[in-house]
């Protein structure tokens, strides 16, 4: 039988556990004072020079900077901080000896938008490293042994403005971190200088907005000399961009194992660099673009005779649209001239100014009222009563040669009817719209032995080319025949 | 006579000054390099613990953020850099022994942002010292050896946002640099920890916005303690304010030289703190504003039966301001109850809870149909009325008595007009809208000697007051009279 516990006692424990649950409750939160090493301001914590070889324990959940810079930290841990620091915003880690990183490191300081890991022994970047970072503005990892970037370490980072990555021993360019509305869509900064990159991929950095190339820093670097380099750089010093302008004696090329400065490769002859105009023929439609050094600027076009072009067309066939672009409905000869935009900005203002040439022909020769459908069908309907003479209206000795010769008239007239029928629709063939003046220039290219129409191959077409005879050279393109059509026609989508 | 000289020679002169001149022009800005003790990363210099006695020459004009912490240097002269840093954006000089600071010392970099003057030896700062750095936002100056902070050191520093000025002998609370609309509109953060304030000016602290208190830091400083300045710091705690939520146990006054943790000061026997309702009166105007603790918050507010307030008045007399406050235009009885305001904000959310009392009468009694021109017109005519009576109706004998009468009696007819036309439109008496409260409370204390309308001083009225007289008495405001009307109608602007 068991003893009978007193009642009294019980509500005794209870009540005391209950005054010590209030008084917990009233405190709001666990106070947690300065740590020894440090030097507190409100919400600022300095601990640098400390000699601290690990992050100090319970850190006040309020901070908001943390200074632990000149240390000796060798490795950051996931459970460097026992608290959630919700309320940290930078944290500076910069000349410490770490080596190691823990893929949740970051997971308790969530709202960081400033970190400092320069001059430190980093080695390598764990995917998703920082991925939880959300937030973060500035990442500053100079001066460290980063031999490769990972494709995914800086994913979902939508807010990293700028990357600092220079002095290490990085030798691939990491296009995947500028390319325009990719990974990191607010990058203006991306720092690679003194870094071991040879190659770059030129043309994608030519196409990249200059907003990008202003602050895409690549001098130092053992580049490959050529001259498509030389003419990359001369573009972005054309174009005043701070990565060449401001580096212009820093930015080397190597060849036979010597370093040259890429303003000066006279012993490969390249052609000097010339800003090119916009071309452009009668009837075009086509958008030039104000392609200004920073984001989000304010920008008005004038034009050669010194008017405001409008955000409507009125007089003439240009207008603005809303991205500030310069857009022609049909380009006239008289739109030909320097047009200028002005764009208007937080920090400064940007003049660039465009030329363009309209040429006073159509590259559609005087077949503009053609199109596509009209074009497919006359050639349907030609070929159908071609075939139909062929059967019917060729003189009877015909009939006398042989039995073979139907099977293969049935032949011609499926190869014909495939002719007409489906023009070449490659997409890759128009090119993107700004270079239309490209996609004109080939068709003016007469179509060699074994090319489809516009002078392309034409994989799909299986059927066997009988050897050139009477009725083979009927079905050849010849400019002169009223096939002539289907070979230079363009095919306006 | 002089040797005649070759054209030649000066020619050659010429020809080489011009290619000089094209080289330099060509180069478009002098090129500098990286300084010896620094480490770059394009627009990064980081010179920090260098043992620098000065800061290195001829810093790269595009340099965006220098460190130069960690050094020796012990005086900012004007001329610390030859070139304007216009990109600077980030200085930091902490843990250096900097006791000098000239007052050009800051032309060279006007769009610096982030200013780090933290450990080092500073005593004092100049008048108009930082008011070049008009983009500057955050000021870093804790632990130096400031005395006093100058009125006019941070003037025109319209979009600083925190001031750090902890660690250091200050000893008078600079009220101008919080008072709302003042010199610095955007400040969130001022840190005044660990100083040397013994009083603080209770009543203005007050009445500042919750979005300034949330960031006033003032722990760890010698306060005086008394009633006054526990109410304070509990309605902050109530309102769960950072400044006082963060460091409550830092939070210490003095007391007979002994320090006292703020919120134990039971020797003191204050009345324990609890957060006071709206009080209004039936009819009233009231105006009760959503003090959130951060700025540019979205703001919706809900009655006591759980209803939308909206922007416009619909049912009821209640609306919710452009501003966010919630705007009752004649309070009835039935709108009495607890008004909630839900905040929505980048950071984070907020919930406010206020309760309304409404008083089933009116403070107007039953005037309700009088105004001010009103009783104005009815007192004039009274007064002028009572002036013709007492100069044509009075017994004939007083005209025998003298001839120095008919004076006197200019000057009270003077007296009594000003009386009565001129309503006490003091500004001040009517205080704050929201403080209606207190204004109505005023009104029911009798009026002293020598006091005007509203039991406040008169000091505009300069004429000579008469003794008691039968005329004086008639003069003097008498609750039972017409003119009780003057002493009693509030003034309802």
């Amino acid at each position: 039988m068991q003893p009978q516990r007193d009642p009294r006692g019980l509500w005794l424990l209870l009540l005391s556990l209950f005054l010590l649950l209030f008084e917990v409750a009233r405190a709001g939160r666990p106070v947690v004072s300065c740590p020894a090493a440090c030097l507190c301001a409100s919400n600022i914590l300095s601990c640098s020079k400390q000699q601290l070889p690990n992050v100090p324990h319970s850190l006040p959940s309020y901070t908001a900077l943390l200074d632990l810079s000149h240390n000796n930290l060798s490795r950051l841990r996931a459970e460097w901080t026992p608290t959630r620091l919700i309320h940290l915003q930078s944290l500076l880690l910069s000349h410490n000896h770490l080596n190691f990183i823990s893929s949740e490191a970051f997971t308790p300081v969530p709202n960081l938008r400033y970190l400092d890991l320069s001059s430190n022994q980093l080695r390598t970047l764990d995917e998703f490293l920082f991925s939880e970072l959300q937030a973060l503005e500035v990442l500053l990892l100079y001066n460290n042994h980063i031999v490769a970037v990972d494709r995914c370490a800086f994913d979902d980072m939508a807010q990293l403005q700028k990357l600092y990555l220079s002095q290490n021993q990085i030798s691939r360019f990491p296009l995947e971190l500028v390319k325009e509305g990719a990974k990191l869509p607010k990058l203006t900064l991306l720092d690679l200088s003194s870094n071991k990159l040879k190659n770059l991929p030129l043309p994608d950095l030519q196409k990249l907005p200059a907003w990008i190339k202003n602050g895409l820093y690549l001098h130092n670097n053992p580049l490959h000399c050529d001259c498509e380099l030389y003419q990359l750089f001369s573009h972005w010093q054309y174009r005043q961009l701070s990565s060449v302008v401001d580096f212009q004696e820093d930015l080397y090329c190597m060849s036979s194992k010597k370093l040259h400065n890429v303003f000066n490769l006279s012993f490969l002859n390249c052609s000097e660099y010339k800003e090119r105009a916009w071309e452009a023929h009668l009837g075009d439609t086509l958008t030039i673009k104000c392609d200004t050094k920073q984001q989000g600027m304010t920008k008005v076009w004038v034009t050669p005779s010194n008017e405001r072009v409008l955000d409507e067309v009125a007089n003439g066939t240009v207008m603005v649209s809303e991205d500030g672009n310069l857009h022609f409905q049909q380009v006239r000869v008289e739109d030909a001239g320097v047009y200028t935009c002005y764009a208007m900005g937080e920090a400064f203002n940007e003049t660039l100014s465009v030329e363009l040439k309209v040429y006073n022909f159509t590259l559609h020769g005087h077949h503009d009222t053609l199109n596509t459908a009209y074009t497919t069908l006359v050639g349907c309907i030609l070929s159908v009563v071609l075939v139909l003479i062929y059967l019917y209206l060729t003189p009877c000795r015909c009939w006398c040669r042989g039995v073979e010769k139907p099977s293969s008239h049935q032949g011609d007239s499926l190869s014909s009817s495939m002719l007409s029928t489906t023009p070449n629709h490659d997409p890759m063939a128009g090119g993107d719209k700004d270079d239309g003046f490209d996609r004109r220039v080939a068709f003016l290219e007469p179509a060699g032995p074994g090319q489809g129409q516009n002078g392309k191959l034409k994989p799909g077409n299986t059927l066997p080319v009988p050897e050139a005879t009477g009725k083979g050279q009927r079905r050849m393109s010849d400019p002169e025949s009223v096939s002539s059509v289907f070979s230079d026609t363009p095919i306006v989508v």
